[in-house]
């Protein structure tokens, strides 16, 4: 049985009683201690901390940030207009895209920062601006996972210059007369104290083959365990012995190579709860399984659908009784499961529970970056939950309002 | 290789020169042509054709519909309120959800069908107006399927009452004076005449123990074939068989059973492609893949990393080289990833496309339904594509404006 996060009861009926469920409830205390927490860590020569705002873009979100220095990661050009609504200027951003922005002159001329992550957008922006300092995104062919779909670091990954393009990068960086000041390599996943040094040994490799790079941007992906058999990284640690092989470094070669990361999920998986109700109970008889429907899931929490990801679920009553749930959520599609085998898309697993009775409230925890910001909204036309702000002084305000249904068609035209 | 559906090469010119890509394109014609193909087949004692609008709920493709005379099936109330714009009636409407609709009185005042899915709701109708009709689905513990996640029709699922609970079903429809006039299984996935008959053969069976029943609604899932190994149902097939169980039926009882089905996925999946560009060429060296990214995928099209399906990609350019490529999409999300091994969700697999070039035109056939209705809109702050109609006249009308970036964050609050 799984405890609650940073909620406590009485908070849970104040919003039961203000606000419709589901809704996202996020802990700006829980958000300014992520954001402390990577701010704190070991470096060797400076270090900076840039959110990956794909995480969660919600402006106060990204307002809490800022003001505690933090810089951002855009996915998109989209979102660094997101970032800009928060009070970002542009020379905070960067601009780190599969696709290139579709408005590359215009960013280049506001200077944002854009690394590159392909040949071509090398290419791109030497042909708009030449003798500026652009970074790049390298694919050094090595990572850790759990399992394949999330990796970004093998030859199966398409993020980034596979790392034997090297004399092309430098080719083209002459070329156009561009300074190439960052290499920015991410492994993803699921990673050791060992796979962040051995990963700050190759990065460390290319800044040494980059007489510009000053910055080495090392990524994100930090494991946060949620669930009993999880173990969380070791920041410490991890920053620890990457600080070891900076001075290492610098003894060699007598460059001091400043550190970036790039935060998303773990800068929010801590601070965000969904609130929910228990719709219904069904069962399928002696041989199968009893269900919970309930009035979420795959509309506000995709990923556990998408790679089979668990996640703790607590129900609030004072039931003494255990029984084993499969737990369902409200959409018309047969994988609206939250209850699967680790890493399935085909095998339910129940779950042991308290009781439950219709109408109980649930509260999914730790609910990860990347489902408000993912979600699959208006599938079956549920509106868009609303996400709720518990203030450090303990105010509970609303962040963003619950979408009202009319919204999700109006943008249609009629012309039949 | 595959070959344009029913887009020509002057028509996506036209539509590049006059829309933001990606876009989803939909032709008038072949929604009739769908909708046509349903009301003609075979029936013994009349049938009824219920398009299960969470496949795609845009105005104008229900009023399509709705042209044809055919009836709606909602999964939530709020897709009620949708289809009423769309100029449906109430009593054209039937709601079928999961989760109990939260404005249950009002509704049956409205005089809606429900679709009782859980004993539950049968009581909650109950309680709230007797004698009148109510509708309930039942599962029966049977289904033929491709793989398990789409399955709805065994003990894994928590669709409709378990069958070994129609005493219960009657017991409560006795006590709150409901009669059940039509009985709803919905066994799902990949079908034949032999699993159709089968499934009839239930239902009968269920009716000839509800003296109340008239319609037997045998829900939907047809299997169209996308891919060249696969194989669509024979719907003139399927339903002359199954007239025969109802003739039989008739015989043995003296009962004559209205049919009603309820295709979605169906009714559009021969309708939409999407037009989309590849905005870059990457690889990962000579043990890796050639990969294409384009401007689009998850966010548009979200079952293939969700179930591991695969979709035609059709390139328009007139090389006569071709090339094995994995083709990935625009989101800084790992498995936003076209080509994968059938049903995967961990592995790869490259395709054999003519040699592409940056820039090039791509198009992605029989997008299903569920892509535009089932979306991850806003992942990355990208907006939300806009929607084409081909009109039978060929004119080309825009149907859903492309979302303005302002308006993803225009229900939020700033509080900080």
């Amino acid at each position: 049985m799984h405890e609650l996060n940073f909620l406590t009861r009485e908070q849970i009926s104040d919003i039961e009683e203000n606000f419709t469920t589901p809704v996202y409830v996020y802990s700006e205390e829980k958000l300014i201690e992520a954001a402390d927490n990577f701010l704190a860590f070991p470096h060797a020569f400076g270090h900076t901390v840039r959110y990956a705002m794909k995480a969660n873009a919600n402006i106060n979100i990204l307002k809490i940030f800022k003001n505690k220095g933090i810089k951002i990661d855009c996915s998109s050009e989209y979102e660094a207009y997101r970032a800009l609504q928060a009070g970002y200027r542009w020379e905070d951003l960067q601009i780190s895209g599969q696709e290139t922005p579709r408005n590359l002159v215009d960013l280049i001329e506001k200077w944002v920062f854009m690394v590159a992550t392909s040949l071509k957008q090398i290419e791109e922006v030497g042909k708009i601006k030449s003798g500026i300092k652009i970074w790049v995104r390298l694919n050094p062919g090595m990572g850790s996972w759990a399992f394949k779909a999330i990796s970004t670091g093998w030859e199966t990954s398409a993020f980034g210059i596979w790392h034997e393009y090297v004399p092309e990068v430098k080719e083209l960086a002459e070329r156009y007369n561009l300074e190439i000041s960052k290499i920015h390599i991410h492994i993803g996943s699921e990673n050791t104290p060992e796979s962040w040094t051995e990963s700050a040994s190759i990065g460390l490799n290319f800044i040494s083959q980059f007489e510009s790079a000053t910055i080495l941007d090392m990524g994100g992906w930090f494991k946060k365990a949620i669930m009993p058999y999880e173990q969380s990284a070791d920041l410490q640690a991890i920053w620890k012995s990457v600080a070891g092989k900076f001075e290492e470094f610098y003894e060699k070669t007598g460059r001091k190579v400043h550190l970036e990361v790039e935060p998303g999920k773990y800068m929010v998986i801590n601070s965000c709860s969904v609130i929910a109700k228990i719709d219904d109970i069904v069962d399928t008889w002696k041989n199968g399984y009893k269900f919970i429907r309930t009035n979420t899931w795959m509309t506000e929490m995709p990923r556990v659908p998408m790679y089979g990801v668990q996640q703790p679920v607590i129900v609030l009553n004072d039931s003494e009784e255990t029984e084993e749930y499969v737990v369902v959520g409200h959409c018309c599609e047969s994988w609206d499961i939250l209850t699967t085998k680790l890493y399935s898309q085909e095998e339910l697993e129940a779950i042991s529970l308290p009781k439950v009775s219709i109408w109980d409230t649930i509260v999914v925890e730790w609910t990860w970056a990347y489902n408000s910001s993912m979600s699959m909204k208006n599938y079956n036309s549920f509106p868009e939950a609303g996400e709720l702000l518990i203030k450090s002084n303990w105010e509970i305000v609303e962040m963003r309002k619950r979408q009202e249904v009319s919204d999700i068609w109006r943008n249609e035209i009629e012309v039949i």
